[in-house]
């Protein structure tokens, strides 16, 4: 058996991560014993490509990656190249094009793990975000009239489907009844009148075929108060793409920061190759010094792991990360080390070894 | 000289936090000194009143409210009415319809107050948040079509004018100036292509002329995060409405809490009267209990005095405030204490009478 990977490292620090990545999924040697191989195709992909070629990715480039059996992405972005086009189209096509409707991010703050809160606020950080990925905010419809005039203005209009909203919502039930969870919505209906009250209908109408899972509303204000001030209440959360940005985005600054924050871009009915990705950027600063923490890449390929029903082998390199973690001798400079990369990456390949 | 202030008290715990906002101003014996008076009508809206009334104000509530200099509001919610409906007819409508277009949150650690965050994160708490508060994502704009049916969808639009995206800005650049801040935009513009692309370029073409104010672009994402791990970076702080909105949640969660957030949404042409208010909402769970922090009220009354250039009796409620946190003897049970709302306000009143 091949699982066979389309590797977009892109830019800045993404294939330092990326790198340590393949090499921690490497060391599983019971992959081999299974009889289980990963074969990595490296696709050059980016913002590079686009200041050569004039677009992020061929023209067949959809299609090319149609054929594997996942993506593993490293970072997307470059000064020069405006974010809105080279987000739009490569990463967010992807979500997109193939249907990666939900965006899975854990949030868990592993033993050993840095966070700004205090002791106390911080017992049992242990959440799942299962973010809705391919329309709501992000669904790029809107108009930009009169431009440059004084009647300038710009239109952006979240469109939320009862088809996209419902499916991500009942992954989020199902996920939540399947580990006895409580499930949390976050949305905003109090000022987002169409899009917002529609969701919290919903997901009351959804939560009567689930009378076993015990479920919460909260304000999307209210709620990234409380991820700071109490975020041991939360357990599956279920939230639209733009809330679940940034919400995700605050979950990684209390649970080590974003050298350790990991996503799944999951396509559940497997129509389509789903792509595993560190939530944090291409970094440009730090790219090329060996400064960048591969831990979220790490943690991004476990979720891959899973995602092929290799749970075993993905447990492992989550192991792997808490140990480092505990041990504390070798981390990158973010998370108060002066370890490289690669040095991080080689001994999570050894604590792999050690482990499995 | 009379100032004719509009109380809303409205719901929850509303009246009990604005009784002592009102008795705070009334202690400031320099304005008698300066021949200052204020003249407090209590209007009886909110949720009892729709209960009743079928409306949550009276019909010609908004031509009533115009007379006056300000309006003082509590807080307006209740279980039973549904959010959008208590909100968009009372809060929503007076900013939108009194052009109340700027939404001025002060974010201060002040000496005394609790935070989430360990030492050393949270030197320098110290911002200004400006907030669009007329239009964006909460223009009320959208369609719910097919309700109920398989193909149902819900669209929102944001609605970013330059009209209104330009005098915000500029509003907030002249403060930075006068204030000889840095200033930084948050907005989303690697997603939302229309809207925050155009928020983006009009913020770079108005920086150009203050060439003297330092400018920072964040993503609201990582601007999330940064109020966590870093929130020393920030001074004045403008952004959309809905951004705004979480934004100034999490300030409220690292700097002391809800019952220490303060807005005052004011329409600085003066063509209409501003409105002070306690960001928190009406807590229906502790209401009645004498349980509620006034000093959320009694900070929008300092914002009032502000407005209404008394900036030094402004002053004094906030020194008072920080007096009363420092020496922790009369505090709510949100800030750890078994004082009760109107003990605090009693406190803070004397603590005035001292200072002044
Ligand atoms: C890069 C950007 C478009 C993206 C998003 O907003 O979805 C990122 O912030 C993320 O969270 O994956
Ligand atoms: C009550 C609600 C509509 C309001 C808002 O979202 O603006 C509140 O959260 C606030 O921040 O003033």
């Amino acid at each position: 058996m091949t699982y066979r990977i389309a590797v977009i490292a892109g830019d800045g620090i993404g294939p330092e991560v990326i790198a340590e990545g393949i090499k921690a999924i490497e060391a599983l040697t019971t992959l081999q014993e299974k009889g289980i191989q990963f074969e990595f195709v490296h696709l050059p992909w980016g913002c590079e490509y686009y200041l050569r070629e004039g677009r992020m990715m061929p023209e067949d480039g959809m299609d090319v990656l149609r054929e594997f059996d996942a993506i593993y992405l490293g970072a997307v972005g470059y000064p020069g190249v405006p974010d809105h086009v080279s987000l739009w189209d490569l990463l967010l096509i992807i979500r997109k094009q193939f249907d990666q409707y939900i965006n899975l991010r854990p949030i868990r703050l592993l033993n050993g793990a840095p966070t700004v809160l205090k002791e106390g606020t911080v017992d049992n950080i242990q959440m799942t975000f299962i973010r809705e990925n391919t329309e709501g905010e992000y669904a790029g419809a809107g108009e930009w009239l009169y431009r440059g005039q004084p009647q300038e203005v710009a239109l952006q209009t979240g469109v939320f489907s009862r088809h996209g909203t419902e499916r991500v919502m009942r992954y989020a039930f199902e996920l939540a009844r399947r580990e006895k969870k409580t499930l949390t919505s976050i949305s905003k209906g109090n000022a987002l009148q169409y899009s917002m009250v529609f969701w919290d209908e919903l997901f009351e109408e959804i939560a009567k075929d689930y009378p076993d899972v015990t479920t919460y509303s909260y304000l999307v204000d209210a709620a990234a108060m409380h991820m700071i001030n109490d975020p041991g209440r939360f357990e599956i959360v279920v939230t639209s793409n733009l809330f679940g940005d940034i919400m995700t985005d605050i979950g990684a600054a209390i649970a080590g920061g974003m050298g350790l924050a990991a996503g799944a871009n999951i396509n559940p009915e497997r129509a389509f190759p789903s792509m595993f990705e560190p939530v944090h950027g291409s970094a440009p600063d730090i790219a090329g010094q060996g400064k960048a923490n591969p831990l979220a890449a790490i943690w991004s390929a476990s979720q891959m792991l899973d995602h092929f029903d290799l749970t075993d082998e993905g447990a492992v390199l989550i192991q792997a990360i808490e140990h480092l973690l505990v041990e504390g001798e070798v981390l990158t400079p973010d998370l108060g080390g002066d370890g490289s990369t690669s040095e991080v990456g080689n001994r999570i390949a050894q604590l792999i070894q050690t482990i499995q």
